[in-house]
C-alpha cells in the first residue's frame, strides 16, 4: 500500500542531509563554550586568554573528532539505499550522543587541569565519546543483519570490515576513560591523539 | 499570469528544506541550557554533574521528541505537492511552536525536582507539546480540506488516517499536563514514556 | 576565459541554500535570547514565567517576521538566474540585518515595559528593521537596472511591482520608529500587526 | 575495489553542503556575542546601546569577512571533482579556523577600547583572520600539486593565480597584526578596509 510504503521513513537523501546539518551545528556550537575573560584591574588579557589553553585544546580535539564523525557517518550512508524505522531511530540516538559533546567539551575546558576535579572531567569526555562509538557499533550490526538496506555491492565482508573499524574506537575510548582517573591532561593529550590518528589514519589508508 | 502564479509560495523542497534547517538546528541548541557547574571548594564536580540529572532527562525526551516531530513532518510534506500561502503560514507557526521547546525544556529542567515550583515546569513543557500538536492537526486538516495540494495517490481516506494518528498526542499532551500537577516528576516519565512509545510504535507498524 | 567566468560568482542554488541557511539559524537563534528565570524564595515560578510575557511577544513578532522575509526573499530570488558580485554583495549585507535582528528582539523583550527606556528599545527594532527593508529595496532596484540576471519572463514591470510592494515596509516601520517614541508598547502592537498583516496579506493576495 | 574505492571520502557536493552550513552558521552565531545592556538605575539605554559600538563594528567586519570566505571557498571548491582525505582533513582545519572567529571577535569588541589590553585583542583577531588565510592557502597548494583532484580545464597557471590572490590576505593581515601594537582602533579600521576591499575588488575585477 501506498501509503505504509511511504509512512516507513524518509529517504536516504534527507537523513543524510539532516544529519548533516545537526553534525554541523554541533561543530559550530562549541566555540560557544569559550567566553571572553574578564581580566581584572591590573590584570593582563594577554594572561587571560593564555590560560584559556585548555578551552581551545578541548574545541580543537572536539572540532576535529566530530570531523571524523561527519567522514564516517557519510561513509556509512553512502552505502545505505533504503531506511527503516529502526535504523533513523538508531540514528537519532547517535546524532544525540554527538549533539551533547559540547557539554563534556566545556566541562573538561574547564577543570582538566584541576588536579581534583579534573578526573571526573575526563571521564565524562570519555564516556560520551563511548557513547558515539556504540551509536556508530548500533548502526553497523543493524545493516549487518539487515542486508536489504545495503546497496547490492555492499556484502556482508564490508559490513564486517566496518564493524571491526569501528570497534577500536570504543575500546580506546574506554582505555582513555581509565586513563582519566590516573591523569586528566594524559587523558586530554590521548583524546588528541586519538583524533589525530583517526584523521591521518584514514588519509593514509587511502593513499595506499 | 506568471508572476502571481511564481509568487504564490515557496517550492515544496524549499520549504522541506527550510524547515530541516530549523528542525536540526532547534534539536542542537538544546545542550545549550546545560551549563557547566561550578564546584565550590571543598565540593566534588561528580556531585555537580550528578545533579543535573533532570537536564540530562529533559534533554533526552525533547531530542527525541523534535527527532520523532521531524519525521512526522517529513512524512507529511512527502505527500504534498503544491503549497499555498495558508500552508506556508500554518507550518511557520508549527516551526515556531517547535523552536520555542529549549525554553520549557530549559525551565522544566532545573525546575522538575522543585516541590512547589515543579508543577508549573511540567505544566508550561506539556503546553508547548500541545500547542506543536495542534500545529500538526491544523497542517493536516488543511490537507483534508484542500485536495489540490496532495500528490494524486494521497487520498481523503489517507489525511483522516493521519489525523486520526496526530490527535492522539493533543489528548496525551492534555492528560500530561494535568498529571503534572499532581506530580512534575510523574508527567517527565510521562513525557518520556510518550517519546519512546511514539518512536517504537511507528517502528512496530512498520515492521507489520 | 573560464576562469574568470567561474569566479564570478556562486551559483543561484548556492547562494539561495546559503541565505536559507543563514535565515533558518537567525530564526532558531531567538529562543536563546529567553532565559530561565530565577525564582526568588518565597515566589511563584508562574509569577516569574508570566512576567517574561514581553519576551514571548518580541519572540512570537521576529519570528513571523523573518519567516515572511525568508518567503519574500525566496519569491525574489525565484527569478534571478544568474548572480553577479554586486547582487551577492548587497544579499550579504541583507542577511547580516536580518542576522541582527535577535539583539534588538532581546533589547525590547527586556525594555518594552519599561516606561523611560521602552522608546529607544522599539527605536532600535524598527531602525534594524527598516535597515532590513532597505536592503530587500537594494536587490529590488539592481535587478530593475541589470536585466541580464533575471528571467526572460520577468519582466520590467514584474520588477517594479515588486519595487512597488517592498517600499511599504520601509514607509510603515518609519510611522514605527516615530510611534515608539510615543509609546514603546504601542510599537510593538504596530510590530505585530505588520507582522500578521505583511503574511495575511499574501495569503490573500494569492487565493484572489 | 568498490568499498575502497567509496571510503576514500565524501563526494564534493557534500562536503561543500557541510562547508557551507559550518559557514552560514559560524556567521550567524556572531550576535549571540552582543549582550542587552543592563541599565544602571539613573542611567540611559541610549548611551548604553552607543557604548557598544565597538560591538556593532566587529560584528560587521566579521560577518562581511566571513561572508567574503564563503565567497572564496566555493571559486575554489567549484573547480574540485573529487576530494582525497587530505583535501577534506585541510577543509576541516580550514572551517575550525573560521569556526573559531566569534571568539576574538567578542574579545575585540570589548576591549578594542582599552588603552592597555586592546593590543592584544586585536593582534589575537588578526593571528586568527591569518590562520584562515594560511588554510586557504594550503588547500590551493594541495590542488597544485595534485591535478588529478581538479577540472579537466582548471589548469595549472589558474591555481597559480590563485595562490597568489590568496596569498595577499596573510600579508596584509600580517601587516595588521603589527599594527595592533601600535593602536587597537587603527588595527579593527584596517579590517574593516580590508573586508570592503575584497568584497569590492571583486566586484570591480567582474565588472571589468
Amino acid at each position: 500500500m501506498v501509503e505504509t510504503d511511504r509512512s516507513s521513513g524518509p529517504s536516504t537523501a534527507r537523513l543524510e542531509a539532516f544529519s548533516d546539518g545537526v553534525l554541523a551545528i554541533a561543530i559550530t556550537l562549541l566555540i560557544l563554550e569559550i567566553r571572553v575573560p574578564e581580566v581584572q584591574p591590573g590584570g593582563s588579557l594577554a594572561r587571560s586568554l593564555w590560560d584559556l589553553w585548555p578551552k581551545y585544546a578541548t574545541f580543537a580535539v572536539s572540532f576535529v573528532t566530530i570531523g571524523i564523525m561527519w567522514v564516517n557517518h557519510h561513509a556509512l550512508f553512502d552505502r545505505v539505499v533504503r531506511i527503516d524505522r529502526r535504523l533513523m531511530f538508531l540514528n537519532l540516538l547517535l546524532l544525540g550522543a554527538i549533539c551533547f559533546l559540547p557539554f563534556p567539551t566545556a566541562v573538561l575546558g574547564d577543570y582538566v587541569t584541576d588536579p581534583t576535579q579534573g578526573h571526573i572531567a575526563a571521564a565524562l569526555y570519555g564516556i560520551n565519546m563511548l557513547a558515539v562509538g556504540i551509536g556508530f557499533l548500533a548502526l553497523w550490526r543493524h545493516l549487518l543483519t539487515h542486508p536489504e538496506l545495503r546497496a547490492h555491492d555492499f556484502e556482508d565482508e564490508h559490513v564486517r570490515a566496518g564493524l571491526r573499524r569501528t570497534i577500536v574506537g570504543p575500546i580506546v575510548y574506554c582505555v582513555a576513560i581509565g586513563l582519566a582517573f590516573l591523569s586528566a591532561p594524559a587523558a586530554l593529550v590521548l583524546f588528541a591523539v586519538l583524533a589525530v590518528y583517526f584523521a591521518v589514519g584514514r588519509i593514509s589508508r587511502t593513499r595506499a
